[in-house]
This record gives structure tokens, C-alpha cells and sequence, in this order.
């Protein structure tokens, strides 16, 4: 994806009013219809697009007429309603004036909103049945005139959203060619009115609401405001939504600003992670200046400029209707371009050095990481890597640093243990020659491509100080051992290229006290939600490919975890280490060529805990790596630390690992993550789980049960069943006829209390990956 | 599955003691072997299996010397003990004294105990692993002796039972042909002793507990007590382990009864929808009756019944260490026959006349339901069906009763729409006898097939009051119209076979002061688990056989929902009427030729709310049906009401709706069901989805937002949006860079809370069968 061309297009809504004030003007040249002259207009104002309903009033009345009976005051009405309604319903289709656009020229490039007044999620069975007739006649309609585009009015109730669902994804089924977008306020607005007092010199008493703005989404009519009453309450009904249309691609958000931002708050950056196609943004949101000239809240400003990564459709509603004292319409759109200016994405995307502008085009693309070890790389792809500037410079900091401080005055061997195309093997000399040391170099590489290479640069280059050896790392014999053993062998991962079994390999040819750069790397995780994400691990074509991890530039997704401990402190921070590798181990238990035994200690497991405040879905981890190189040099693509430690290092995106199933999530709910490296003979790979869990803050009961604190030696102590014996099995000498063991009388025993539970279980993924069925590392 | 063997066999559990005894006597002819002769022995005791430990006391000793490092104190004694553990890693097996079989002879239908203190789940990474090995190492041995059959130690924390799972998935994709079974007490007994003071009467301790009876499960180290600290607890770890292995019909439970059980309590019930292989039972469970006889509690031995429907393995430990004063060994097997036969299921199965006798073989196993439609059934269909004397016989007390009541005194004109091979015609002729009353039927049947059998009964049974139509009731003409429409179109979810649409076209025939026969019928739901039914449904060869309803007889079932109305009353009974069809419509509009429109009208859809008191995971929805035939007779699969209605009727076995992937219910949650009726010119099918929630305890928020009462005329509302505008949308007059708008310097808007909600989404099944994909019935 290329940032030459705006993030954003801006459309422009033509309203009824509009359409009815510009039939009674004369014919333009050119414009035959009141659609083709505002569209005409449109475009001199600079609008990129128009969008229009697609009826008139008319269709309105006509269907109000057959479809909502007057309830019984007059029968022989009624019937006759009842008879042009089921004929209608046997063939639905439209008069001339209940259409706004009736030519393909009208409706080119056009999105339509389709009649806002049909309630899909009605209480109602009969509107209800009677508004999805409509609704894919309006459908058809559209399709019938080539549009390609469709915003739904919004759902109104939590209670029968999933028949409001039900009804897009037939419409779905119905047009295969046709995008569905629906309208949503990006939050109830009546949530937070309830939570504030009238600002401090703010009016009680707003503009009026442009024509076009969402209604009210009502609290559900059986007093439970579970989605209508948080601010959660709108995502989760597009949940609902999207996953009753199993995450379809041609379904998008209409995202509603209507409402007043917050500046920085949890609960808008899951949107961040949807597919929102297009921004409606009514001119009454605007405020002015201190000069007069509409500019958004703060809150409103920055949601703004973060979603120029969809780049979006702003939908400006109501900028023809003069609310702002200076600027006249075009200030809106002009303003709406400043904010596309300085967005921090585009602003990244066109800044060269930065990952996102090096990374064009590959943002949420999922790639199959390397396997450099099973795999002999390509010239071209050692040369993307090459290219980083970051990586390389640290690394050479770092031998330079390690032959500074080594205490020995002799010869300093240093050995690079895979040196692909040789940029190591140029660094170290490089390093050498500024510490001014007397070392020398030997360069081990597996791939005779890239050995074809090395013997290039060794006689034009570097000369007798680099000896080149060629071989496996693990299996090949050393001239002599060496005391600075540097290697590149990090994945996203970290171990994720099977650094650790290549160096435990290469450990045979460092001397006891030698050095390993990296001396050591950990592994990392996220909770994630991307139905990006989702979408593209499953769009594989073997249904594998949702269990194999990715490596990935992120950009539609969203860390699902806080940096809190969660409500009973158990969680740990927003993305948490996993395990380390440390080079080189010191206790090892080696056979007489110097080689491990067997892999078992490569193999590790994390089981993470992180708090989730705000409610959202579970589609993958995000992983990372951070490596120390020598002393306090290092690479990281840690979110929080990649900034201080290797800043603008280009080599390494995160991986992801995808969850087959999506894993719902509330607000204030908890995920253990279980994530294992496993590895046998021929192979290394890895599984992941996870299981969400709710505290229940009800009050503890009275009897806590007092937690028996795990035997230091109960291990050992295999024989022994029950630590304690129950104490309640009976003796042998009761009657069994007796009431002492009728349990049934016992009130308390008949509905049992969770005593002592606080987390309760409410869900978890399977597993993933088992037996690296779907990937794994080749050793 | 036939009963006439018996539904349990008995297994003796051989403890090391009992082979080291055995191994001092001398030894038998035919018995070569310790174990030979103790089998020999159990054989003449009456045991139909036998069960011992695979492994001795030795190993044990080895492995703790190997892997359990004793912490630093000797490092050169611990890096012997790993060079050892390392060798053994790298090969894992035994040495001769460390197993108790070697034999095949030995091995034959033997069911071996894995050594029990493998700690598969310990929170060490290092026991894990080598847990893990000496696991595979037991099983591979046990595979090479020709045993398909090990019992697994239980795990023992919830906190690392993912690790326990995913070691055991292992062990099952290793082992292709061993069944694996989890040995879980039934409920963690702490939990109970917490919540006991000491039975009067019964002393504080209890006989010494068997060997081979299970550890206490600990709890987490962390202090959570999510699992252990409640009574599902043991559930909830079977559900991670069987949700990681993805069901495995190779996995299988061992159900540790040695904890008491109450006598009736629906935690208990989960345990049926389980796959339960064996019962593990020691002696020390029994309490002795007034005689000294060895007796079970009374829980135990309801639970023992109810469970005789999985066909257990019993396995009985201790038997023959004299517990109990009266009896020997040979009674503890002889009470456990007695509760075989005592056992409902087993009763009903070997009673003549009951659905359980007539059902046999059929228990959980998927039928296609019919579509008598758009197929012409066989004869031998027919038959089957003809075979119910309950049905009929309502039938004939409905159209007698109908007769009797008739107001008329000419001739009265009945029809049969849908006469099939001429039960209904018959059933009438003997009610109109009964009456004498005047009346002549009419019979329609469309089946040509079907008519040649009904021409031969006419022309030997019924003669000239009978008149035959051949042809489709919705399309034929009926010479004259009809007093008493007779009909048998009902499928097991009442409108499943298309009995409204049908009777839509018969109509056309019916007098207008007509009556039908069935005049109503009501379709019924509640959410189920059963992972038999989930394994059955996904076994289906096509993706979609798990969006297509069955016709089963449910066996290893448990309904989920408790018929309380949920913790804040909105839930209705266990078991929730959908919709209903009315026969015949007054109010249709209907065209020249009688018929409808559209189809419109037969549309439905139901949204209920369960209650779930016990946590569980939803597989499915049971459907029932219910038909009023006429005045207060009728018909009725309901599992509540069928016995007052239509006891022991044959015809219909309940419909199953399965979900493609588990829901995780906890405690105390809600589930809502959506379902749909929906049709078209040319199909009807179902759309199913569920959702749930959990009722958030806390205290209601200080501000509560007031629920804004829907308004009346909201729906013809339509242009009207925000009904009303949001009253913090700031004025244009307020600078945009003032405070006025910086919402993050208010801190209740940092962290929003939910307030007003009370009910939390906690998860959600997809849309099952949308547009019919999967299946739908012709018209």
C-alpha cells in the first residue's frame, strides 16, 4: 500500500432536502437530474465521493400503509392492507418516485444508505419480517444500478441484534457483489451523558442535529442494558454482527462520530482493530475556534487521525447548513485534510529510515517465517536483511565493546557462526580495527550459495585476517576455538530459527570463558484482536494455516491486555517474557563430541496471565523478541522498548500466532496463556492455548476453605493418596439406611456454593499446533 | 445395544501388594506367574476384568534418582544423576523388576494403572518433561504387550492441567490403538469437608483409605481456587483436558467414586453427557447395612444406576482386605449386580412396550430427519410407525370425541389429508362406529405407492364410506368439503415436516365452521451437552453435518438449563416453548385458487433465556414437540409432560440442533437462544445462535442511568434521530483548544465504568445453517 495517494477520500452526504431543492432549480447542461447536478457539484467542491439515500418519503408511507396495521379499528382496512402487503411481499419492488436515483450515471461511484426507518431488530416478528423484505429489495435495487456500496441503518436494540445479523448475512448471501457497511455510534452517547454533569461553560443546549446523525440506541425493553448501557455497548453489538456473518469481507463499519470523543480512553482502540470503511461525521460535531472556523474535539481530533491506516470514507453530513460562522463548507473537508497530514501513520509511512515506510505495502500481509537452517536463503533475501542499518551497528558496538573488554593481551579469536553474505564477518573487522586489538576472524556458513559469496568478499575485501570455513555449524571441525562466538540466528521470536540448538552446537568451538554475542534473548507475548488478521490467517487455503505462526507487520490490530495486575493482582504487564535462552550454558551435559545429549533442554512453557479491561476478541498472540548482545547493547521489537534499544531496526516484524476460533472476551476478565516449545529428535515447534476467566466479586463466603499449602515434598511422595483422608467417608459401622448419609436433607448440600472461588472459568480456545501437525522447525 | 448381556462388567483392582504376596506361593500349574495366578483367581471369583499397576516400586526409585535433583548439595553427584537422566532420555525404557508384566498372556484383557506418581502437572518445568517421557515410555510398553487399555493418574493443580492435557494429546497422536483414561474423583472432597461439620454419629475418621485411591486434588499455589475450590472443580479439568485432546473417542474418563456422593444434586447430572469408561470404587466407600453386609451410600448408588447407560467397567479395590464384617469379597460384586438390576435404564430397556425397549440400538445415534414431502416413504416406514399404539389411539379418541361433540345432526364429512398406508382412515371408521354418528371419509394420499395399499384396504376393510383421492392435499380438488380434517404431518419439532405449509393448501377443503385434527402445535427447546452427540454430529463425512438438525434418542445427554428463572428472574423453565401453529388460520388472505400468497405467515422465530445453574458446555438444543389433537387430547414428546399426555408413545424421538463448536456455560450464567423459522417460495429451514452472559453481582453505580422508556410510536418515527440530542455535543462557540474538551483530565472518564449493566456477554456460538445451507425441507 502506497501513501503517494491521500489516506483518506471525503464524501460528501447528499440529503432528501438537497435532492428536492435541487429539482426545483433549472436543468445545468450536462446534469439532466437533481442527482447528476449535486453530484457535479460535489466534485467542484472537491469531494471524492457522494453519498445519497436511496429512497424517497414515498416508499416510507407506502410500506408504513401495508405493514403496520391500525391495530383493529377497522377490520375490511385492515384485510386490504393485509392483501396489497402480501402481494407486495410476493413481488416486491418499487414505484419511480420512491427512488432517489433511477440511471446508472446517477449511481456511479455512489454509496447509498439504505431507509433508515426499517427496524431489522424490531420486537416486533411481523416488522421485523416485513423490514428484511424491504431491505433486499432495496438491495437489489442498488445492485440492479451497479452500486457496489451499502450503509445499513443502525441496530437499535441489544435484544434482537442477532436477528438484525441473521438478516445482513442473508442479504450477504443474497448480493454476492455487494459491500455492507453498517452504521454504529462509535459509543451510546446516553451512557456517557448519565456519567456528566454540564461541562463548565458549556450550554446545556447543542445544534441541532443534522439530518442523517444515528438515533438513539434504546435500552432494551426488558430493562437489561447489558450492551446499550456501557460504552462497550455499541462494538459489542458489531460483534455480534460481524460474527453472525462470519467475519465476511464485504461487511465494513460505518463508524458514527456523532458523539464527543474522550481524548484517551481503553475502550475506542479496539476499533482500531475492525474493519471500519467508512467515518460519518456530521457538521454539528464540529466546534469552532477561537476564530470561528470548525475544527473537531480534541478526543474526535486524534480517533481521526489514527484511522487514517483504513483509509477511510469520511462522510461529512451537514456542512452545507452554515453551523459555523467562518470558513464555509469547504472548511470542513480542509480540515478534515489537515488531519490526514498529521497523522502519525502517514507522517511515519513517509519518514524513510522507519520501519513503516520500509515495510510498504506488507502491514497485516501474514509471510511463513524463515527456516534458514532447512532452507538455503536467497542472495535477495540476505540483502533485504543487510539493509538494516540499526542491527548491524549495534552488533558491531558490541564486538566492539567484547574485544575492549577482553582482559587477555594475546591473539583474540572471534568466530562468526553463520555468516550468510558476510555482513558480520565486515563488521568485526570493522569493530577490530577500532579497538585496535590484534584477532582474527573465522566465518562458518552452511550455504554454498552464500559461501560463493564470502570467498568474493574474503579476496577483495578482507584478506587473510577472515579464514573461511564451510560446513553446519553443529557438525563441522574448528582449526581452533574460538573467545567471541557471534552469530544472527533471532527470529521474531527470538528462538524461533532454532538459535539455541545451532548454538548449542557451536558451543564446541568456544573456549570455556569465551563469550557468546547474543549472550542471551527472550521471548515475548501479546493478546491480540484483528479480524484482519483473523480473516487472512483463514483465507489459507489448508486449514492448517490457522495454527501456524506469522511473521507480520501489525497494523489493524489491538493488544487486548492492561499493564494493571487485574482485579487480584495475578496479571502480569501488557505483553509479558515467556522464557530466556542463555549462550553459552555453562551446566551441560555433552557426549564425546561435544554435543548435547539430547534437546531436552531447549524445550520450554510460559503460562501467562494478563488482565483484559476492556471487552474484545481474542484472534492470536503477538510475539516478540529482545535480545542482549554484550553488556547493555542489544535488539528488541518489544513495543514498549524497541525505541530505547534499536530504534528503527527494520529486520524483524512480530510473529503471530492465530487462534482458530475467535475467544470473546468481557471487560475486566482475565487470559492465561499457555504456550510451549516442544521438541523431539528431527524437530522443534510449538503449541499454544488459552482460558478466560472472570472474577466474581461477590463477597467470599463464610466458611473460606483454608488452602491447604502444597507439600515441599509431595512429590516424592507418589504413594500416598489423600494428604488428608476425607474426613466425611463414614465408618463401615453405620447403617446405610440411616440418615446420617441422606444428603439429600441437608439443604445446604443441595445447591453447593462456590465457596472460596473468585476467577470463574468462562471459556478457552483449543489447542493449537499439537505435535507441530501444522508447523514445525526442521533441526 | 442389547440389554440381555449385562450393561456393567466388574474389574478387580491387583495392587503391588497382592502381586508380592502372590509371589511367595508357590506357584500354580497353568500359572506360571504371579500375576497369571492372581487373574486365574479373580476369573473364579467372578471378576469379568482385571487391573494392576504396569509399573513397581523399582521405577519409581530409578527415575526420582534420575530426574529429581537433590538441589545442589553434591554437584558432582548431580551431574551423574543427569548424565543418567540425559542417557535415559535419549532412550527411555526399563529395566526386568521394574514392571509387573512381561507376558502377553499376562497382559490379555488386562487394564493397566500408569504409574500414579507421574506428575504430568507439577509447576516444575523439568518434572514435567521427564513426566512427560516416562509416560510415553509406560504407554509404549503397555502398547508392545498388546494393552489398549491405561488409566492415567489424575491431575492433581488447575493451574498447570493445560500442560497435564496437552502432555496426554501427545500421548494419544503417539499411541494410535490405546484408549487413555483420566482418573478424576467425581468432586474434589475438600470442598465438602470444608462446608461439613462431622455427621452426628459418624466418628471423625474413616477406615483407612484403599490403596489406589486418588490424591487430593491441591489447591493452586497461587491461592486461586477456580477449580479445585468447587464442586464442578474435577469437571472443569476434565473439560480442559477432553477440550485439548478435541474430544478423542479415545479418551475416556475413570470416575473416582470414592468421595460420598449427596443424593440429588444437579452438579452430579454433567457427569451423564460424559464419556465414562470406568468406575472406580474402593471398598473403603462402602458403609455396612444393619446386617454388616457391605452396602453404598445412597448417592453412590444412584449414581452408580443412572450411570449403568455407559456400560462402565466397575473396577473394585480393596474387596479383599475384610472391611466389612459380613459378606467376603464376593460382596461388594454381588451388590454391584443388584444396583445393575435395579438400574431404571436397564428396567425400562428389558420392558416390553417402553420407548427405551423399542429404541434399542438407536441411543445417541443421528437420524436424518424425514421429509415425507418432497420423498415418498417405503412401506417398511410405514410399518415402523403404524407399530404406535399410543399415538393411534389418541388419535381415535380425538376424532371420536370431535364426532360427539358435533353440533350437526346430517351426515358428517371427515378427510384424512395425508392418508399414508390407512391408519388414520381405519382409526376414524372405528370412531365413527363407536359414535354412530353419520360420516363418510374421504382420503387423501399423494405417495402412488402408498395408494395401491390403500386401494386393497379399501376394498377389503372399509368399503364404500371410504372415498380414496389420489394426489397432493395442497393442489388436489375435493369433491366436497370437509367437517373434520384429519392430518398426521408432525415431525418431532412439531412443524418440522412441513405439516403448516400442508395444511395451508388442505384448508381449502375444510368447511369454514371446520375443525383440524391436530387444532395446535407448539415446538420446545432447551440447551444440551452431550460430547457424544458433538463427536457423532462432526463424524458426519460433510463440513456441514454440524448444521443439520437429527432425529435422535437421547441417552448420554444432560440438559443444561435449570428451571429457575436465573439469578435476576428473566430466564424462563428448563425446557422453553418457541412458537406455535394454529389449524385452521381465520384471518388468511388467500388467492383465487384458496391457497396463500406467500409464506409469510409460517415464518417464527423464538429468543429464550436459559438459566444455568452448574456450568457446562453447550453441544446443542433438544427439540420437542407438543400437539393439542383435539380438546384436551393430544400428543406430546415434551420430557416433562409426554407421560400425562402420550405415555410410552413410539413415534417421535426428540430433534437435535448441534453447535459446530462447544460454548463454555459457567455457573450461574445465561444462555439466550436465538432460532428462526424462516422460508422462501421454495424451502423452509432453520437458523440457530446462542449467547451468553453472566450476571455481574456487583452493587449497582451511584447514577444509574434511567431507562429511557421506549417510545410507542418509535418504529413510524423514522427520520427523527438522537430522540434526544446528546446534550454534551459542546456549543461552536467554545474554543476547541479549551479545556472544556479535554476529557482525559477527568479522571471518571478514563476508565469508564459499566454502569447500569448487570448481565456481561461472555461468549457466543456462530449462526448455524444460515440460509439453509445445510439443509432445509422442499416444498
Amino acid at each position: 500500500m502506497s501513501w503517494d495517494n491521500s489516506a483518506a477520500s471525503i464524501a460528501t452526504l447528499l440529503t432528501l432536502d438537497d435532492i428536492s431543492k435541487a429539482a426545483q432549480e433549472p436543468p445545468k447542461p450536462g446534469a439532466t437530474t437533481p442527482v447528476l447536478a449535486l453530484s457535479a457539484q460535489a466534485r467542484t467542491k472537491g469531494y471524492d465521493l457522494v453519498c445519497l439515500p436511496l429512497t424517497t418519503d414515498k416508499w416510507k408511507k407506502r410500506w408504513e400503509e401495508m405493514c403496520i396495521l391500525p391495530n383493529g379499528t377497522d377490520l375490511d382496512a385492515d384485510m386490504a392492507a393485509e392483501r396489497r402487503a402480501e402481494a407486495w411481499r410476493a413481488k416486491p419492488g418499487f414505484l419511480l418516485d420512491e427512488v432517489t436515483i433511477t440511471q446508472l450515471e446517477e449511481a456511479e461511484g455512489a454509496t447509498v444508505l439504505i431507509s433508515d426507518w426499517l427496524e431489522l431488530d424490531a420486537a416486533d416478528d411481523w416488522v421485523r419480517h416485513d423490514a428484511e423484505i424491504a431491505l433486499k429489495q432495496e438491495l437489489a435495487y442498488a445492485s440492479y444500478l451497479n452500486i457496489h456500496s451499502a450503509i445499513l441503518p443502525p441496530p437499535r436494540s441489544r435484544e434482537y441484534v442477532s436477528s438484525y445479523a441473521r438478516t445482513v448475512n442473508a442479504c450477504l448471501k443474497n448480493s454476492p457483489y455487494m459491500h455492507l457497511s453498517i452504521r454504529l455510534p462509535i459509543y451510546n452517547p446516553s451512557v456517557l451523558e448519565a456519567h456528566l454533569s454540564p461541562l463548565p461553560g458549556s450550554p446545556r443546549r447543542s445544534p441541532s442535529p443534522v439530518p442523517g446523525t444515528p438515533r438513539l440506541i434504546v435500552p432494551d425493553e426488558r430493562g437489561t442494558e447489558t450492551a446499550s448501557g456501557n460504552l462497550d455497548g455499541t462494538w459489542e453489538m458489531w460483534d455480534v454482527i460481524r460474527s453472525i456473518c462470519d467475519y465476511s469481507t464485504r461487511l465494513t463499519l460505518t463508524l458514527d462520530l456523532t458523539p464527543p470523543l474522550p481524548v484517551k480512553s481503553g475502550f475506542l482502540s479496539k476499533w482500531k482493530a475492525e474493519a471500519i470503511r467508512h467515518l460519518f461525521l456530521p457538521s454539528s460535531t464540529f466546534i469552532a475556534n477561537t476564530k470561528g472556523y470548525p475544527v473537531l474535539p480534541k478526543g474526535t481530533q486524534s480517533f481521526i487521525r489514527e484511522s487514517m491506516t483504513h483509509r477511510p470514507v469520511v462522510i461529512l453530513a451537514g456542512a452545507n447548513l452554515g453551523l459555523h460562522s467562518l470558513g464555509g463548507e469547504l472548511a470542513y473537508s480542509q480540515y478534515l485534510r489537515h488531519l490526514e497530514k498529521t497523522s502519525p501513520a502517514v507522517q511515519a509511512a513517509l519518514t524513510s529510515g522507519t520501519v513503516e515506510n520500509f515495510a510498504q505495502g506488507y502491514q497485516d500481509y501474514l509471510q511463513a517465517p524463515l527456516q534458514p537452517l532447512m532452507d538455503n536463503l536467497q542472495s535477495v533475501t540476505y540483502q533485504t536483511f543487510e539493509q538494516d542499518p540499526v542491527k548491524y551497528h549495534n552488533y558491531e558496538e558490541a564486538i566492539f565493546q567484547a574485544l575492549v573488554d577482553w582482559p587477555h593481551q594475546d591473539k583474540i579469536v572471534l568466530c562468526v557462526a553463520g555468516a550468510g553474505r558476510g555482513p558480520l564477518v565486515a563488521r568485526s573487522i570493522s569493530a577490530i580495527d577500532r579497538s585496535g586489538r590484534d584477532a582474527v576472524v573465522y566465518a562458518v556458513e552452511k550455504n554454498p550459495n552464500a559461501y560463493v559469496t564470502l570467498q568474493g568478499r574474503k579476496e577483495a575485501e578482507w584478506g587473510p585476517k577472515v579464514t573461511l570455513l564451510f560446513g553446519d555449524m553443529r557438525f563441522i571441525d574448528v582449526p581452533e576455538q574460538a573467545d567471541i562466538l557471534i552469530s544472527e540466528l533471532l527470529g521474531s521470536f527470538g528462538d524461533n530459527e532454532l538459535s539455541p540448538e545451532c548454538l548449542d552446537g557451536a558451543m564446541r568451538f568456544l573456549k570455556s570463558d569465551g563469550i557468546s554475542i547474543p549472550s542471551s534473548y527472550t521471548a515475548h507475548l501479546a493478546p491480540l484482536q484483528s479480524s484482519k488478521l483473523y480473516n487472512e490467517a483463514r483465507a489459507g487455503k489448508e486449514e492448517k494455516s490457522v495454527e501456524t505462526p506469522y511473521v507480520v507487520m501489525f497494523q489493524a490490530v489491538n493488544l487486548l491486555s492492561g499493564d494493571g495486575g487485574g482485579t487480584n493482582g495475578r496479571c502480569g504487564p501488557q505483553i509479558q517474557e515467556c522464557w530466556e535462552f542463555e549462550h553459552p550454558r555453562r551446566d551441560a551435559v555433552l557426549n564425546e563430541r561435544g554435543l548435547p545429549l539430547t534437546n531436552s533442554h531447549n524445550a520450554r512453557s510460559a503460562k501467562l496471565d494478563f488482565s483484559i479491561p476492556h471487552a474484545g476478541v481474542l484472534h492470536g498472540l503477538a510475539g516478540y523478541f529482545e535480545a542482549v548482545l554484550y553488556g547493555n547493547i542489544g535488539l528488541s521489537i518489544h513495543p514498549h522498548r524497541k525505541d530505547r534499544i534499536s530504534k528503527d531496526m527494520l529486520s524483524w516484524f512480530p510473529l503471530f500466532f492465530p487462534f482458530k476460533e475467535p475467544l470473546y472476551l468481557p471487560s475486566n476478565s482475565e487470559l492465561q496463556v499457555s504456550i510451549w516449545r516442544l521438541t523431539n529428535e528431527r524437530q522443534v515447534w510449538y503449541e499454544w492455548h488459552a482460558e478466560a476467566f472472570m472474577n466474581l466479586v461477590a463477597p467470599p463466603p463464610e466458611n473460606d476453605i483454608p488452602a491447604s499449602p502444597r507439600s515441599a515434598t509431595s512429590f516424592a511422595n507418589g504413594g500416598s493418596f489423600f494428604a488428608s483422608p476425607p474426613r466425611n467417608i463414614p465408618s463401615p459401622l453405620i447403617d446405610a439406611n440411616g440418615d446420617a448419609f441422606s444428603f439429600d436433607r441437608r439443604s445446604s448440600l443441595r445447591e453447593p456454593v462456590d465457596a472460596g472461588s473468585r476467577l470463574i472459568k468462562i471459556g478457552h480456545t483449543s489447542l493449537h499446533n499439537p505435535g507441530g501437525r501444522s508447523s514445525w522447525i526442521g533441526l
